[in-house]
């Protein structure tokens, strides 16, 4: 392919991104859902104008890396610390009841499977799909709404990025148990390890940086060395300690979210992601999809993958929070923003598909739930937030 | 290769890039040199850490794009309109004499070659390569050091833009003896068409945003509607007539330079530029660079194609500007800035490998004469406008 042929790509999706981006804001939606009905027209489903190709892949992995050192810069640290033992028990049930909830459904279909039985393990893993939460859509809608700061939208990402890493050493769990070759406590080792590196790490590097900022505040050397420094801390969470690289953005932002020049970086960073790379990630979303492979069977199959999935979730970590004294109308808001699916549930059908532990048609089932997630939480919780507005000018009233 | 793979060396780009960058500011040289520097230190030549890949290309791509629309946007109509006529005589003469000097060069090396032999057309190609100025490393400098906008910048850009556009219809000339399936005079033709279409249809375009503009000034969409109308421009440009993707992301950049929010866009465009796309861009370049196939003979002929090829712009450009009326400081400038060599140069080289003219040795000395005049040219026109100003505040005392 020549290069230039990438040029009418990016066009096409910048255009019709911002074009649905527009109609979705004037029916009061979030812009996001229109990006992602873009690539839906765009992709193989209606038009096939646009396919997915590595460059897409690439710059869409550089979006939602964009997107989660954003999310991590705005993070109000002191919050944080405050609601981080809370998220890690969402992030719990928010990994263990659609576990059990997935794996019923499987047997509620395809028949009881006995412990230990290769249908067992598949049962299993149709409920460790579920687990993860992506968040990347969730943190755009509350960037929208400016309320990634409050308290709701700092619980959601910071369970979003536990259950993250709950979900892989589940799966690592599950895959060790019929492979082996892959060593489950390993896996916890480098996750503990990783935070470790990232908290003495990230301690140092943010004293360097507060330096640098002291002496050259506002200049562009500031935002440029700390997209580099994010963009290797991603790299590094991957590669070396198999954690999802835009947990490693997130972490990287979190690490620098107390620099004066702070909010500087941010405008950057926010500039580059919304011109392109931002559209270019939600129109992949859309892309991606494809109902070749459908007959009644399965379609009903994939309902209730996509039912189940999003209402574990609500109810998992809904009720959690509730519990955790939350008021019900947070609680519920918690529920949505934790529902949304992405790639990080992909990752995990990958990983079962190389195993042989699910088929490919599987794979339409879990882009249906990323695809159905990533635009009604946004949705949902826009109507959350917009209630709760109308409640405070009634009671202001 | 994984995805996560090119965060690597994005980040490795990144923190040399800016690193090198505030090097060459230390020593008041324009950071584009440093970044370029860069990139021969990471690359095969010194220390190997980073290897040519499509990502970076495809990057590199739409950096230079970006660059060009830049320059574009920020040209002054009125400007350009009065610099026309000289500039299409610069560009002229910046073809006709390298053009010549090159042929020269080759025989003086290789033999003296009957008109209409195997090695005459070598030789001609020789100076057809060094025919199309680059103007994206200038245009970078002159907007480092705030001179875009000046006559002499003016007229180097248009210049420039027009010496492209003659150097491929030369090309095509020179290919079309040989190979009798090209046709020149299609060339001419779509050269035509293209600007004619994009005389009309820029007009049309510039009335839609200036609408979009009146209606919704200062909002995202003008800027990323503004970004896909210049990718689609460069693409068809590129696509559909044979003129190369950086004229086509110019004459975009032209058509919206009397918008009311210009500036808004061009704020944003460069944003995303210095973020991510310009350094990956310059540090491309010195990528490229490797000394693999060098012995003592090809050495000589490569010092003599970079020296004829500078000087031969140099001298060209410079003596009809001088004859056009400008002071002898102005054409100096212009013929330095001219002397920049870069991807078009590859391009007609690739296109001479492909029909046979060239060996793969030469891109060698292309690529040396790319990567010379990008750190030349910069350091050459900073060290002329410093002279002028001293001029300038001597006079004033």
């Amino acid at each position: 392919m020549e290069t230039y042929e990438i040029l009418k790509d990016l066009a096409i999706i910048l255009f019709f991104a911002k074009f649905f981006a527009v109609v979705a804001k004037h029916f009061k939606a979030p812009q996001v859902v229109g990006e992602i009905i873009a690539g839906l027209i765009l992709g193989p489903c209606v038009l096939g104008l646009l396919h997915q190709t590595d460059f897409i892949t690439e710059m869409a992995e550089i979006g939602v890396i964009l997107l989660m050192f954003s999310a991590g810069l705005d993070t109000d640290l002191k919050e944080l610390i405050k609601t981080g033992p809370v998220a890690l028990l969402i992030a719990c049930f928010g990994v263990f009841i659609p576990l059990i909830l997935g794996t019923i459904l499987y047997m509620g279909f395809y028949g009881f499977a006995p412990w230990g039985s290769d249908e067992f393990y598949k049962a299993v893993f149709t409920g460790t799909i579920m687990t993860a939460t992506s968040v990347s859509i969730t943190v755009a809608s509350l960037q929208e709404m400016g309320k990634i700061k409050s308290k709701v939208g700092t619980t959601i990402v910071s369970a979003a990025i536990i259950d993250d890493v709950i979900g892989i050493i589940v799966l690592t769990f599950v895959i060790g148990f019929k492979d082996p070759a892959s060593h489950p406590t390993s896996v916890i080792w480098k996750t503990i390890v990783f935070f470790a590196v990232a908290l003495v790490g990230g301690y140092i590097v943010y004293r360097i940086f507060s330096m640098l900022d002291k002496r050259y505040p506002h200049t562009r050397r500031i935002p440029i060395v700390s997209l580099a420094f994010c963009l290797l801390l991603s790299y590094v969470a991957e590669k070396y300690f198999g954690i999802a690289d835009i947990t490693g953005a997130y972490v990287a932002g979190i690490v620098l979210c107390n620099l004066s020049d702070n909010e500087y970086i941010e405008r950057k960073m926010d500039v580059s992601s919304y011109m392109l790379f931002g559209p270019i990630f939600f129109v992949s979303i859309g892309l991606k999809t494809s109902f070749d492979s459908m007959d009644i069977h399965f379609l009903a199959f994939c309902i209730g993958f996509v039912v189940v999935a999003l209402l574990a979730k609500i109810v998992g970590c809904g009720l959690i929070s509730r519990l955790c004294k939350y008021n019900w109308s947070d609680s519920l808001k918690i529920g949505v923003g934790m529902m949304t699916r992405g790639e990080v549930a992909l990752i995990i059908s990958q990983k079962g598909l190389s195993t042989g532990l699910i088929s490919a048609d599987y794979f339409t089932a879990v882009i249906l739930l990323i695809l159905i997630s990533s635009i009604a939480t946004p949705l949902l919780l826009e109507l959350l937030y917009a209630r709760d507005e109308k409640h405070l000018k009634s009671a202001g009233v």
